[in-house]
């Protein structure tokens, strides 16, 4: 049992934060809430408390679409749409994880900037290399952090150094699951997960997505890819199944939208009959907004999509994406809206701080299981934040939240916990 | 005479960057740039030089358009679009500043940050308050650093306390005309110089934009103010002032339209008549992409108003922008120009990073003489940058710059020169 002191800041629901001023918070030993309290009740009173004074004590965050291996090219070369970046930038640094070294020099880095910004889970992109992918499951296994870690399925439409053919692949996958389920047996780390991952459509052959469907299913294991990121993708993806009506009807068809649970990456044009199948399917939405500026592929129609009852999360997509900010995110989603808000003369309202809060904790930590609130019996991922010198004036716990968004950075964070375990610094090599 | 060495990068022109690797810059007495060299030329052999190592040496930021008073509501309430935002939130700010407890403390905090960011030149506004206006010059007289300090013009539609008639707002940018000479020729500081200011076409009456015209000409004195922000802003522009065609045209009508040098905020909708207009009269357009989208604007556009050759300088604007990063605003001038790209069917191109630089240095230092790059004669405004943990793999010197730009904050600045000057932090209250 732990016991922590602090004003107590989270969105149980997306429409207002719920907010507890210097508060308790009662962990149970399984790493799980049993409940927020003003005061403490007698039966705690035997058990030692930790308080964290004035800090705040938020949810940690969930980052649902982001590459490892791109980690190298965050923050550069940004000059290009989605196609042609590919090609350009991302591939050849892809092709570099053949190389044992540079994966683990990346990896240990991508690993600890997560832990930097507060990041305790995370539906990781690694490459279709199968060594640097058990890399990247010990980085995460010895961080205490939990992830889906995607090796990347990816057959035509790209250098050959990358292609790893469907047979390869799926042997691939078949190790990864097995490496992380021992781990999980020597309870190492039980917060590892492998996850289907086809690139997207462009990249896999029908069989390679016929198989990962079948796979999926037969054990059911989660999924995640992207879906209508770009007009020129969207394209391409009717050239390529000409008989489905949607980009998203193509994963449908192989077993890969919501057959088991989905995440599906960005959605700046899902519409009408995509849209609808998304919401049958019960598929995630994950919004990348940063990404969705640099690579100029538009603001996708998230409030539009909260409207229509699919589930929204949020991704950095690095190195689409410029930063591993979760923060950073929720406040882009804020302001893309706001842009859209505008571009549709006021049609369509702007989603609120509350609700793009919502998406960076609880809506992409149902993916994990209860994760993402300080409801009772949800895992307790927290992050403690000393925003003393963002609360120069005495603000309102409302307003320093606020704040928090708008102007922290991962100095604020001064303790992190995943699944009630404090998460120590990660070795970077 | 001064000598630096380091990796000296600024934009000569918007076009690209000129990047000095491990070069010498010579800084006259008068705190101007004689030159950039590669190997030191042998009449300078004498004199001692500061290394900087493989530090980046870049332009100090041009912050043209910000609120000195909205600091305390910076990243907060921002869930209204700009005419009810200014009455629920920024006018009650603003009447506090009839306190000079408060106004010394908030300004004293907000000199501090723009220091901490990088900004050693500004065009600011105060309120409409005489005696808190001449504590912000204070501030700045004793940092060091450059700005135009511009004393709020504003006479109707507004609360009360907020009111200054002409006869008083006259007196008063007298007394802060007189205020800052004097104080020029104890050479305090000569880089601070005062700014006509009207608020906006709705807060002041003809007769005050009058006058304040015909004073801006007879002192030779800038001009700033807010243009075609936002649409119902524009509306009541045209009901106020129905005989002129636009927005633009009702500030030239009262000669503060680049009758002397002007800056004009926002231009969100500026386009046909007032972008004629704007280009025959030298208006800079001051873009504050961050607060365009905070306060749902719009996306303004940039491309389109360099097309026109209309130069462009960027604005935090705080505190409808919700920080004071002048290198936020740079990311974000980008991502919106790529969301209006794709907006547009790609019709028209985005702004490039060099341009978006160009932009936050240059182009805004202009309106203070030869400041904003190193060329010869040039008043030398720099940052030493320490990017070490950004340049974790032997990035180029061009991504080094570029990952500043995406990925580096405050922290990343370890010296601030103001006209050739070291500027050290200032007093924070």
């Amino acid at each position: 049992m732990n016991i922590y002191r602090a004003n107590i800041i989270h969105t149980p629901t997306p429409n207002a934060f719920e907010i507890c001023p210097k508060a308790y918070i009662c962990v149970g030993d399984d790493g799980c809430v049993e409940g927020i309290y003003e005061q403490l009740p007698s039966c705690y009173s035997a058990s030692q408390v930790t308080d964290f004074g004035d800090h705040l004590l938020i949810p940690a965050f969930c980052d649902m679409h982001v590459h490892a291996p791109q980690y190298r090219n965050m923050g550069v070369a940004m000059d290009e749409e989605l196609l042609q970046w590919l090609n350009k930038y991302t591939f050849p640094e892809e092709i570099r994880f053949a190389e044992m070294e540079h994966a683990q020099r990346m990896y240990s880095r991508f690993v600890h900037e997560l832990w930097m910004q507060g990041t305790m889970r995370s539906a990781v992109f690694a490459t279709s290399h199968i060594p640097a992918t058990l890399v990247l499951a010990d980085m995460f296994l010895q961080s205490g952090m939990g992830a889906y870690i995607g090796l990347v399925g990816m057959n035509r439409n790209c250098p050959q150094p990358l292609i790893c053919d469907t047979e390869q692949h799926l042997a691939g996958l078949q190790t990864l699951m097995q490496y992380l389920h021992d781990r999980q047996k020597d309870e190492i780390n039980p917060l590892c997960k492998p996850i289907v991952t086809p690139r997207f459509i462009p990249s896999c052959t029908p069989d390679m997505l016929e198989q990962l469907g079948r796979m999926a299913q037969q054990y059911n294991l989660p999924v995640q890819s992207h879906l209508s990121e770009n007009m020129a993708e969207i394209e391409w993806v009717k050239e390529l199944e000409p008989d489905v009506p949607t980009y998203a009807h193509a994963y449908h068809k192989y077993g890969l939208f919501g057959q088991t649970p989905t995440l599906m990456a960005h959605c700046c044009y899902t519409d009408g009959e995509e849209k609808e199948l998304m919401r049958q399917s019960n598929v995630i939405a994950v919004h990348c907004p940063t990404s969705n500026s640099n690579l100029a592929s538009g603001i996708a129609p998230i409030k539009q999509l909260l409207q229509a009852n699919i589930p929204v999360a949020l991704g950095t997509d690095v190195s689409g994406g410029n930063n591993l900010s979760v923060l950073r995110t929720i406040q882009y989603a804020i302001q893309l809206s706001k842009l859209q808000y505008a571009q549709y003369k006021r049609t369509v309202p702007f989603i609120s701080l509350s609700e793009a809060f919502y998406m960076a904790t609880k809506a992409g930590g149902s993916f994990f299981g209860n994760v993402g609130a300080f409801l009772k019996g949800y895992e307790f991922d927290a992050l403690v934040v000393n925003d003393q010198y963002l609360n120069h004036d005495n603000y309102s716990l409302l307003h320093r939240i606020e704040r928090y968004v708008y102007l922290g950075d991962d100095r604020d964070i001064v303790v992190r916990f995943c699944r009630g375990k404090e998460i120590s610094k990660p070795r970077r090599l």
